[in-house]
């Protein structure tokens, strides 16, 4: 037993060590060397579809035979579609600017002093993800762009698809004088490997873990690493009394019905009282027709019991625990407010910070909106399906944070950047206090 | 026992509960209410001198029945002159810009949304803290200023001392319409205070510890909240071939002797090869005037072994691990490199990542020192003991971060927000994705 974990810890070392062995050479990596090595594994990914498919392949068959749900096969899969979407990341990310290096800001100090902050790498980021091998690409383009080094570790489910991806993205860092170094791969499907991991305090700079609640919570309460992460997604539209109604009815559609399994879904809907016979029994008409279960309070469920044209909608009384709930399902739980102060209270009690969205045509309450809820992606009159780092034009992102330090919402090239101080000096010492005259007299210097 | 542990339980969620109920007035409050709050602290410190002096005397006899070593007693006093020192803070912090609800930046999305980014307040900060009184008074500046709420845990010894500042930073916010629950001060003493707060994941944001070095570990190890700590400081100057040797003895002897005992004083003296005759005997003398241990690789101990006029200085064969140290005292240790690649691979290798100096005239390195050199505050031709909110012009300072994720080096009032999205919209909702036509058109809607 002892053997065996020193024989991981040593793997595990060389990998982490390799990584860093690395960090000063990209830190001054010039741009067109990440690029390039960024468009040529966009090639290599176009030229290696027939290998790409075939490795993948391996690890459907793998799913197929223990039975995993049809769901998780599905992410599983990399089709042409997917590939085309790893080939655009990669263009994406090469013609976003270069954080590295950035000066933000440089001030003058009155004893001539120039102190300034400079954008710089984290260092050494280890993602620990499950089945999607997309995020092999996404996440270690980010890295490259934003010269970090990376340590991928994604699920036992798609370890062909990623150790292949990972070889195609050496393949080019190689041929272009990208270090490959900067992108290690877990290749080995140990779970203690994932908490050896996490002990590398110092040497691992910050881990992302991405995928289900409690793989997230394991992974934070386990780490000795720095951790940025994401929970869950319980996110909300309000309707504001002064909502124009025909853009919520799409948007409220929108938000629930397109994707119900993704994070920035809503589960919960928010209606001012002033506008819910109005609003409440077309929305809950669109809703039920598209198979949404509804779960009201007891106001809202009134509204649908009333109305005979609603008997057909899934409804029920809501319970406390449903506004807390994420269903990632057709499940929608609805709340009547009588107030926008009303509504943040409701999503600051059971929202999870993520992405929250105010309809109203109400200047000064979009304004308090903004300000005041305190979510990671505030919305107004927009559906909170955006909350991605692609549809923000970040080209893609290593992760969305629910965090309340370091970065809120979708993490990308900036994200995985850090300012340090910078001081430019000529020959300044604090206080005047330098080398006594008496002593420099002593050696005949004035 | 458990009853006890309950009742410290309640003690604390009450508190925190205070504090986090006036979260969102202070994300909304106008920056001359904060400013208003702050200046009339400042006339209340100034005017209750004679009381916060009264109560500082009981920690300063308990300290002095206790036997604490006299240093500790000198952090506990407050005179007139630290006095002085805390109602500047409370005027620079006043005058300066208030970062939140800044938008940082917004783009345009091909569809019409507009997608920024806005300086939010981290929300329940906890301090825990060693001695120093002031400590109270500048943290809670920095936190009314960018509209966090505060949990200051001091420590036992300075009890009253805090429990008077702390009543006079509330008296001050009361009397302006600033919510004082913001300010909350845990005034029992018991250790598991502290062990009980860093469970409040989600309850409380951040939690920043200041003081030893076992202290900060023991709060990383022990907490579920997210913490931004600082280890140590063994800050290093490199004196490069092409230094100005003028300019080196005094910034050298000022790095180290002005004042040893605090972070931002060098432990590690680098120096080329090439001006190891020229500089190293004379810098050897003034330190060694100054009472100053040489720790010394051989090359440099050779140096002073072979010059009578330095038979006085106290200097030895350094260790691997005196390199590793921080001293806190009048030592250095030397090391003698042939490039500033070699002088890099030291500092990445036994700095902390705290404040590291070249001195050089050469253009081109000093621009890779600071590119390169991965600590928190990277200088050029200046003394490191710079590093200091208050130095660098940020009025004071939360501590300072020797981590790698939200902020690095001294913390004030712009690391103390975080940026979160806002998105504006006009009825925009993804892929075109809104309730089907035939859905509307059952109900006669077009």
């Amino acid at each position: 037993m002892g053997e065996r974990v020193q024989e991981l810890k040593d793997y595990i070392e060389g990998k982490v060590g390799s990584a860093r062995s690395v960090l000063r050479e990209l830190s001054s990596l010039r741009t067109e060397v990440k690029n390039a090595a960024l468009l040529r594994a966009a090639e290599l990914l176009d030229a290696r579809r027939s290998f790409i498919k075939e490795e993948n392949q391996k690890d459907i068959e793998f799913a197929k035979e223990n039975k995993l749900r049809p769901a998780l096969i599905d992410r599983l899969l990399l089709n042409d579609k997917r590939i085309d979407g790893m080939i655009k990341v990669l263009k994406d990310v090469a013609s976003l600017p270069d954080p590295v290096g950035e000066i933000v800001k440089v001030w003058n100090l009155p004893n001539g002093l120039k102190v300034g902050r400079m954008r710089v790498p984290l260092g050494t980021i280890l993602i620990i993800y499950e089945s999607r091998p997309n995020v092999t690409v996404e996440a270690a383009a980010l890295c490259m762009k934003s010269s970090n080094a990376i340590v991928l570790r994604g699920g036992k489910e798609a370890v062909n698809s990623n150790r292949v991806l990972v070889s195609l993205l050496r393949e080019a860092s190689e041929q272009v004088g990208f270090p490959q170094e900067a992108i290690q791969f877990i290749d080995r499907t140990e779970r203690e490997i994932v908490w050896e991991l996490l002990k590398m305090e110092g040497k691992i700079d910050v881990a992302i873990p991405r995928g289900g609640e409690s793989l997230i919570r394991a992974v934070a309460e386990n780490s000795r690493v720095p951790v940025i992460k994401h929970y869950k997604g319980v996110c909300s539209v309000y309707v504001d009394e002064e909502a124009d109604l025909d853009k919520a009815y799409d948007i409220v559609y929108n938000a629930k019905v397109q994707r119900p399994s993704v994070c920035n879904a809503i589960e919960n809907l928010i209606i001012h009282r002033k506008v819910l016979q109005e609003f409440f029994p077309k929305m809950a008409y669109f809703l039920g027709r598209a198979g949404v279960e509804l779960r009201c309070d007891e106001e809202s469920l009134r509204v649908i019991r009333e109305d005979e044209k609603l008997s057909f909608v899934n409804a029920k009384l809501a319970t406390e625990e449903d506004y807390y709930e994420e269903f990632l399902d057709l499940i929608l739980a609805v709340k009547v407010v009588g107030s926008l102060e009303e509504a943040m209270d409701f999503i600051d009690r059971y929202g999870s910070k993520h992405s929250d969205s105010i309809l109203t045509e109400n200047y000064s309450k979009a304004m308090r909106f903004l300000r005041e809820v305190d979510s990671a992606a505030v919305y107004v009159n927009a559906s909170t399906r955006y909350t991605d780092g692609n549809e923000f034009g970040l080209g893609a992102e290593m992760g969305i944070s629910t965090d309340k330090i370091h970065a809120r919402g979708p993490m990308a090239l900036e994200e995985l950047t850090v300012q340090k101080f910078i001081i430019l000096g000529e020959g300044q010492f604090r206080d005047n206090f330098g080398v006594p005259e008496e002593f420099k007299k002593e050696l005949g210097l004035c």
